[in-house]
């Protein structure tokens, strides 16, 4: 049967599962990428898993997400970072080296791979001919200790590109534009895939930028195929003998069938507050713009800053606007300097910023109140730049340029100049000083992990016991979220490195003493919490199951639970029960004490069983709906347990 | 009598007073400098003040100190400062132009001139031959609004420089082993000149480096005069009708005599955690580093970068140490972009940072816990880093540029390479696009200040009445510092441009209620407070007078005074009372009601007087220590009404 690139991506890769689209299929990962928010509990656990050695082909942690260190706590974090991946064989990329999509694409991406992501634009490497996705931090840990990642098989949606970006157009407008027709939700359960004549005219990091924003569409992956421009941009990064051609087959198919004509395009424009709220610029052409701000992942390229440099060169920015330049590689910065576009962004009034994501994910340049703000990055739900009620449009390199020489919204197509033509730098600079590369495995066990005051491993959990004696702490009602469960927001999220103090903000919303009584069950064999429908709703934290496990969690009986809570549950090692009888809830009382006995034979003989409320004379008919595999993560406490184990058999 | 450079400027601008040291002497002040820091409650004084058109010849407004932008406070804060510098006619020096002492020397400052600055280090700018002075936010505001400047005339301490720096050593030692010898205190009440052949081999910025850290000798300035080499640094700068010669008579003498030859110097280094704890860099050459850090005002020249560029050029940081490169103006960038210097910079693998003072002043680059930070910044006081028990090392960019090529604190003297020959560039680029001038005054009456959510304008304060009944809202003992009568810190200070959220702090330390009760006095004519000895010991923040005076604070009755807070409650209205007799003290309780009538009268007509406590029978000798001019600003309730009056006289 002839495949299409993304088939020919999971048949290579399948380890379990059919590829038949909605069923589940278990995928073998070569790569992964981690950042700074999200990879300090992922090596944590890596640390509680007793991992020796990463089992994946390339692994990087990047360190792109917090830069600013004003205390000790964020350059204490790098430190930790640094230990850990020289412990488990990772690469480390320094903070200031760059953003870790186009960093990843340069250095590492590999046509052919899998690459799963704790960030949730891994997509964005797509553009080399990979399956790239994002994912929460314990998939990726499970990734780097050589598990499978879980998967529901796509639908492969085929975008045939035709025609060519007239001038003023550029990569950018070609996802706007599936934004502008299939909005935020239009990817879900499907990957994407380019292919057509247009693609002769799209470089690499033209394709980076279209990939990258597949996660607005809500897609598992985009894909790109791996042709002759890969081999050139591999090539150019000294990095030729990592290609290999991956092309769809003749005749292959596609699930979905879409087409777009480059040639058609017009630049278009994103408004407030939402990647898909799109429109041509020219129907807001005249908006008055406080800021323009160049960089993030969705516009990474060399030739996106160097456009932006030529449409302002010799020429001046609008009085009272900020031009905010944020590279995003050092190796490209260096670049951009040496060919003089930096000089000219400079002297057009431009404000350098280090290399990083910087503002994109609202560390910094956040915008005044009331002002509208103009960026090239990919987002820009509400408050995502760090000001609460902000007004930021995304839009192209070529948009934001021409938009703060004129202090509004413009249409780069109005300006008087001609449109310019970027070349790459003949020679490009290849700049690993701030990547560094696994260390050998016989120096790598002689690192201890540095942990600076702030960070603390992840204690020990016990396995199931037989039988549980576990007072209700807590008695909820519907539609409790994970952020009731455990805030998000700057006073705890400091603290996502340790756990035992993030731990203190648990159910705090609900009943500020649940700290103290959940740390004193603890020694006693732990406590159970009753809720009613949709339990754990809102964000997939990981933390919104690990810190109450950590205060003694062990169930959590509730009508039913929100997804990804429940599997975050199952993760972490608490039972999630649910109601037989949805009237049984109104039977139970915070303080009651639940008696669960011969408990490991129960979950593992069936869904079904029954506890006992002590001293009440009922009993509670409940069920759990493990898999066979999650009933032996929940007998062993956890996830983190069940790959220690697996650990051990594998050295 | 044959005058000395520092004689010649001041005599030039004696408003008032003798030039003997020691004695008051007021000063016409022809510049001033503000930063975001203090800068906003500076403009919010001249609004209160009524200003309409800033009467010094040139002051500028910087916005250098917080550039992070975290959420909107800081962005609407810098919205505030342009909308204030467009309304009084300030220039305006944007965020991202660069930090204000180095951007004041190229575009500004001018040979015989006076500059007063809230910013401790406007010293600086004495290496160009004129009187610059750090001082308080309500002087300077004092200042703009056309009033002089008064300071006690200070000793001329003259520095005779001969010889020449020797390779590897730079202007950086040589205020180094002024510290070496005379220590943080070392220039009280002095002014240092600097003069002799040893100046023909300083540059213009090198001079700018031993005048900026003048304030860490706790000098009242610096002063080099204003020779060929400030004619060629005004020329490059194409500012040359600017310059003047302005220098020592030929017999002109100094109140102290020192000299140093500059042949003799070798690398210095101040280890943690003052500025005056200084070491030749060879003793400690070896201790390990973490960081190595360039830029801030001590070290500000485009000699400065492109030193460490060649050091460090076609080669690689050490393993593990942060490079950070902090460029202080874009006019300089520019050209070290230009001149292929920070290319070198990046390829070694140097961290490039927005333009600004950011890691100098705590704002991000903190470093790890436990670990040795090197810096070409001027101070390391103990968690000035951002990171609360730092280890900072202050040293030279050739010390910096050493050692970070060799992990650990290097003498540069021991590399293996010839000292780098640094020429300014032909033609260094002028670049004022981020430096707005002044409006034109009807264009700046039209001009309606920016306030965002956080920033409110100086409450109307109402003139000292002829009758006082207050009661005492606290009673407390002695050495009360100003941190505790309004806390500093990152809880307070985004309120520093919002008196009335500001004023919810204070004495909050002593008595949570102070706030709830200070405020329900307003009405009823006000309040009193009793303290003990050393009363307002500390920094020198004026919202520790302004905050309790706007909850209606109108006496403090103390043991004594420290000195600054004294001052700053004249400053504010609040009249400032001693006990004639200590032992009354003893006679006073919290909640007393003290009657003081005939007030005016009795303030005006002498000293001492008697205040009664109502209902007890008793009565309570005070004094008053307040000179005519500040028994005027008593009477008309604080010093923004008093300048307010006068600005009504003159329009």
């Amino acid at each position: 049967m002839p495949l299409n690139v993304t088939q020919k991506l999971i048949k290579e890769h399948l380890v379990s599962g059919e590829m038949v689209p909605g069923t589940e299929i278990g995928l073998k990962i070569d790569q992964t990428l981690t950042q700074d928010a999200t990879g300090t509990l992922v090596m944590l656990e890596l640390e509680a898993m007793e991992l020796d050695r990463a089992k994946t082909e390339a692994s990087c942690q990047y360190v792109d997400h917090n830069l600013i260190q004003v205390d000790s706590k964020n350059p204490d974090d790098h430190l930790f970072l640094l230990s850990a991946t020289q412990r488990f064989g990772l690469y480390y990329s320094r903070p200031g080296n760059g953003v870790s999509h186009p960093v990843h694409m340069q250095r590492l991406a590999k046509p052919g791979k899998t690459l799963l992501g704790s960030d949730s634009h891994t997509c964005a490497n797509g553009c080399m001919g990979m399956l790239a996705m994002g994912a929460g931090g314990i998939d990726v840990a499970l990734a780097i200790a050589g598990e499978p990642f879980y998967v529901k098989m796509p639908k492969v949606w085929g975008v045939k590109l035709t025609g060519k970006l007239p001038d003023w157009v550029s990569a950018k407008d070609v996802i706007f534009e599936m934004l502008r027709k299939y909005d935020v939700k239009g990817g879900v359960g499907k990957v994407i895939e380019y292919y057509g004549p247009g693609l002769d005219s799209l470089s690499a990091m033209d394709r980076h930028v279209i990939a990258n924003m597949g996660a607005e569409l809500g897609a598992t992956g985009t894909v790109f195929p791996s042709d002759k421009e890969i081999k050139r941009f591999l090539k150019e990064q000294e990095r030729e003998e990592d290609w290999i051609e991956l092309v769809a087959d003749k005749d292959a198919t596609y699930d979905i069938h879409e087409e777009i004509n480059l040639s058609e395009l017009e630049p278009l424009i994103a408004k407030p507050s939402s990647p898909g709220n799109v429109v041509p610029v020219s129907e807001i052409a005249g908006t008055p713009i406080y800021q323009s701000y160049i960089g993030s992942s969705a516009n990474p390229g060399f030739r996106d800053f160097a456009v932006a440099a030529e449409v302002v060169k010799d020429n001046q920015i609008a009085d009272g606007v900020s031009f905010d330049i944020n590279p995003t590689s050092r190796q490209m910065l260096t670049d951009l300097v040496k060919e003089g576009y930096v000089a000219s962004l400079l002297q057009a009034g431009g404000r350098l910023h280090q290399a990083g994501c910087n503002g994109c994910i609202g560390m910094g340049q956040a915008p005044a109140t009331g002002r509208n703000s103009l960026r090239t990055t990919p987002r820009n739900f509400p408050g995502r730049s760090g000001t609460k009620e902000d007004s930021v449009f995304l839009c192209s390199p070529e948009t934001a340029a021409a938009s703060v020489l004129k202090g509004k919204i413009t249409d780069p197509r109005t300006l008087d100049i001609k449109y310019p033509s970027i070349k790459e730098p003949k020679n490009p600079t290849i700049d690993d000083k701030l990547l560094d590369k696994p260390l050998p495995l016989e120096e790598a066990r002689k690192v201890e992990l540095h942990k600076g005051p702030n960070i603390a491993s992840i204690p020990k959990m016990d396995e199931m016991p037989d039988k549980l004696e576990v007072p209700i702490l807590l008695k909820m009602g519907d539609n409790i979220s994970t952020d009731e469960i455990l805030a998000g927001g700057a006073r705890v999220l400091p603290y996502r490195s340790n756990l035992p103090e993030i731990s203190k903000f648990s159910f705090e919303i609900i009943d500020t003493t649940y700290y103290k009584r959940g740390k004193e069950s603890v020694d006693k064999g732990g406590h159970a919490i009753v809720g009613g429908y949709n339990y754990g709703q809102g964000s997939s934290r990981e933390h919104a199951a690990l810190a109450p496990r950590y205060l003694g969690l062990r169930v959590a009986l509730v009508k039913d639970f929100a997804r990804i809570h429940w599997q975050n549950l199952v993760n972490f090692g608490v039972l999630p029960l649910t109601f037989i009888n949805e009237d049984d809830y109104d039977l139970l009382e915070q303080g009651d004490v639940l008696e669960l006995t011969d408990l490991r034979n129960k979950i593992k003989q069936g869904n079904e069983f029954t506890i006992a409320v002590k001293g009440k004379g009922h009993s509670i008919k409940v069920q759990h709906l493990l898999s066979e595999r999650q009933v032996e993560i929940m007998l062993k406490g956890g996830i983190i347990n069940w790959v220690k184990d697996r650990q051990k058999k594998t050295i």
